[in-house]
């Protein structure tokens, strides 16, 4: 690999991520945990959660946490309610958690000071502590991961999965420990970039993709499908599994491939009608799960997931469909590291 | 045309929507009027939206109306919570209301049931009065659109979105005189299929579609691109203009058309910044919108919106796209009244 393969940016921030997960398993922990109990001792009823691109795959992700494990009802925010608007909603009792890699998009600071000025308590997660949405924002949380220079997010969706993981089991009085193995496991399946390379040979060509999961692995579907794009330029879209019985299925065929994240626990289970349609239909069915799940596919990627809770699992999920992202684009002539238009801090308003 | 035209159905049911809505003003607002005062009585301070497919488009136009106009925070349901992890959340002083056209989906009704046992105020809105979804929520409103036999929704998504109008007027206590005189509008749009037939030749060959607005015009961009998908299976996807720019701005250019719905008012004007960005990078850019916005766009349909309250357009603006899609799915030689694989009644659990 000499430094004028393209890609290589988005390649080293990739392989960063065992690094990272370990860095906010080690001194963001403690902080996650600090946070969540002041948090907590505010007694809130409701979390809407805010955030655009490849952060709001990591909002969703928290709103299963929050919903499952904490008990409470979530929301992900219009944005255009506050901004375009003006929408002043009652939100005492509210907890606004607003996610951003950059924390500098006007508008996600203009959101959060609405929200704090209507009563909400307000959490920053960010990978700048001296952004303007942390300041703006009463609590906040560093994700941590360092600097990162290529256009398509990487090291920072991860590295804001667990530290959402880590506030939301501080918030319910767990430790976290169900995420000790991460940085290991992460390690481990990024070592294994040569089973992606032959995955990714089967999309050089295609066209447009389905990206379908459900539960906990939903939010994986999403990024996954955010990834290819914004990388490679293939349309790809992310339904649940439900969602795309529901109308999107008449467009699966044998030339729309389908990549399917199949977690091990009940999200999986739940997903499995949906499989069992796709294979009726002879679509080409990626799996990315378990041993047995990639088995009865039509090619996959194995995680390591046996044993580890479902609830962490996303963190694993995404690490093989960044890689294909970057195979694929490369392998299309494409540069990962510099998708065109895209800008690292979008400016929306 | 004969019998024999595939799509008559579709075609039917579209051209019955000025009878439709104005059964829902003539029959349907008071009950919406005196659910929602005896809802208001209940002082819930959030509210959960749950559905899928079209009815959740409907769902999200809702939570539009219930931030800006009711000023309370809502979320939309990730159902797979409920039904696949069996989170019971406490939501007391939550009104949860689902949306569905059937009302018949097992996992509808399991939610709404959970949401009625978890202290939730409960409100079925579907076009089914005897179905088990209306049976097991508190409260039920009728969107009286009458069968529905073609498998794309096209009435009863109309239906849903007035009937959430005027119930949302009720909560605020509204007279919902803005509503009064969409029948006659969505006459005159459906009456100029020759424009959609001529607009739909320039997709005939598309291989792929983004459709894009903001504010009440987003859930427009969401049905429309499920529409398109549905009947004619092409690849439509659908951001909000501000996520657009955060990554898959980059897929666009001028071999992948985009359509944009630009709303009269502030949706509108928040989205002129991406309608910029789109000219500028050429791309093939159908408005949707006023006679002014479809001048300086590739080309466009007019909508009769002007002096229209921007928060009920979104029920004019899914007209000529639901029009766009029987066109192309025609033109295609494909059956917009039954796309393949779909059943009417969705069985997700």
């Amino acid at each position: 690999m000499t430094k004028e393969r393209p890609g290589l940016i988005m390649a080293g921030e990739t392989a960063e991520q065992p690094a990272v997960l370990r860095r906010v398993l080690d001194r963001g922990a403690a902080a996650a945990q600090e946070v969540a109990g002041r948090i907590a001792a505010r007694d809130f009823r409701f979390v809407l959660l805010t955030a655009r691109g490849t952060s709001d795959n990591a909002a969703l992700y928290a709103k299963y946490l929050l919903e499952v494990r904490l008990g409470k009802p979530c929301g992900l925010t219009s944005m255009s309610t506050f901004t375009a608007y003006g929408a002043r909603p009652d939100l005492r009792d509210v907890l606004a958690v607003t996610v951003s890699q950059s924390g500098g998009s006007p508008d996600l600071v203009a959101s959060t000071e609405a929200a704090r000025a209507a009563g909400a308590v307000t959490l920053a997660v960010t990978n700048n502590p001296d952004s303007p949405l942390a300041a703006v924002a009463e609590y906040h949380l560093d994700i941590l991961a360092g600097p990162e220079r290529a256009l398509p997010a990487t090291k920072t969706y991860t590295a804001s999965l667990l530290t959402l993981y880590l506030f939301v089991e501080g918030l319910r009085g767990g430790d976290g420990s169900a995420a000790r193995e991460l940085p290991e496991l992460a390690g481990q399946i990024l070592e294994r970039g040569a089973e992606v390379a032959r995955l990714a040979a089967r999309y050089r060509f295609a066209e447009r993709m389905v990206l379908t999961s459900r539960g906990y692995g939903y939010p994986t579907a999403k990024e996954g499908a955010l990834k290819l794009m914004e990388t490679s330029y293939i349309p790809a879209l992310a339904y649940s599994g439900a969602d795309l019985l529901h109308g999107p299925l008449a467009m699966v065929d044998n030339i729309f491939p389908v990549i399917a994240i199949v977690p091990e626990g009940k999200g999986g289970k739940a997903l499995s009608p949906v499989l069992e349609r796709l294979r009726g239909r002879g679509a080409d069915l990626v799996v990315v799960g378990s041993e047995a799940e990639v088995a009865r596919a039509t090619d996959g990627f194995v995680l390591p997931t046996e044993g580890v809770a479902e609830e962490v699992q996303p963190v694993l999920e995404i690490l093989p469909l960044q890689l294909l992202a970057h195979e694929v684009t490369v392998a299309r002539g494409q540069n990962p590291d510099a998708p065109r238009a895209l800008a690292k801090v979008t400016r929306t308003r």
